[in-house]
């Protein structure tokens, strides 16, 4: 499958060297693809700059967003929840029209500190602002309640741990589902809670889960409900 | 000891029985007594009147709110979120000077059907609200992330499963810990988020829980933190 990785930071590295290990064609995209490479600060999560990442992983391809999306059935967006929408706008509907947008990203909005709050939540969702901007893309949210090497590696944990998945396009969920088995995903720890305004809901688990980091000091951890 | 609970609902029935089957002197607080033991139209959840109800129950006393709140070591609030300031302001703050006040209420806003949206979130909570209406009582938020029956019986769930709680005053948070371990909660199971600002965390996981209710068609299930 060809996959499109919007965002080079921690997540889109995490999720792109996965893809690609497992025998995926992967693209990444970002603004400036020359200056991405050239950037030698180390990463927070990671210690690594990208520089270094990307020469460990050379078989992954580096774009600018528009190019980055064209000629691909999935992108995945890892971008910056703040930064999204203008992220899309770059690359204009038209470019992501009929492909499935797999939609990772948070609302938060760190400009008070830690823990930040959600710019949009309640009555909206960063989802469904998605899925209003691209009305022909098949959007579905999943994965964003929990940290990228989880999202990759779920046996990490150990015990059952659960998705969550929102989308109006059955058959886009159908696809997404395919690849998290292939990842390594149960099918039984999926949820498929409904359409794409189900991603309020799960968005607005981010609060909960940063509190949870700050207590536990670790993100190795998931949502599991139990009784399910 | 002496427990107050606010509210006549399916939620203050549950846990007045079951603290009054442990052997605590359990008082609930009603607006007029005379009004809510005359109520004969069956509960929605426990398709039982509120008269049927008292009947079984007659060591449990029924009290106005005010009245109910005095002369008690611990109020637990099971009130109607949408009401719960209201009432707290029927009782009085003076009223519950010093007390521990146990909030598991939370604030849905049903005017648009369901799902609910929350009248207050994100920088701002209703634990908060209570927290801030009576200073000088310690306010505990806990328990409003499951159903009654949960709450008051854990052990209806199979497997590990947790329980939040956000508040100031340490001791507070203490007092209820042993009454929760009294109910039948082990305390590995028991996780303090912090102060009372965590409660916007724990209200904020109401619209998944809502969404799951729908999704798995009953809510015999709880969050359990997979790795914690």
């Amino acid at each position: 499958m060809k996959i499109t990785i919007l965002g080079t930071g921690a997540v889109g590295q995490t999720i792109a060297a996965r893809l690609f290990e497992l025998g995926h064609e992967v693209i990444m995209g970002t603004r400036d693809p020359k200056e991405t490479q050239k950037r030698e600060s180390p990463n927070q999560i990671t210690g690594k700059s990208f520089a270094e990442w990307y020469q460990d992983h050379s078989g992954i391809k580096l774009l600018p967003f528009k190019a980055a999306s064209t000629f691909t059935d999935l992108v995945i967006n890892a971008t910056n929840g703040a930064a999204t929408l203008d992220i899309l706008s770059e690359i204009g509907a038209s470019n992501l029209e009929g492909k499935i947008l797999l939609d990772l990203a948070n609302p938060l909005d760190f400009s008070k500190g830690f823990p930040p709050s959600l710019f949009v939540c309640n009555t909206d969702s960063l989802g469904e602002q998605v899925q209003k901007k691209l009305p022909k893309t098949k959007v579905v949210k999943g994965l964003n309640t929990m940290n990228a090497y989880i999202m990759m590696h779920p046996h990490k944990i150990t015990g059952d741990h659960h998705l969550f998945l929102s989308g109006n396009d059955q058959e886009a969920k159908n696809s997404i589902i395919k690849l998290l088995l292939e990842i390594g995903w149960k099918n039984k720890n999926i949820i498929d809670l409904g359409d794409i305004s189900t991603a309020r809901a799960t968005e607005m688990l981010l609060p909960v889960w940063l509190r949870l980091y700050k207590t536990l000091g670790h993100t190795n951890f998931n949502f599991h409900i139990q009784g399910a």
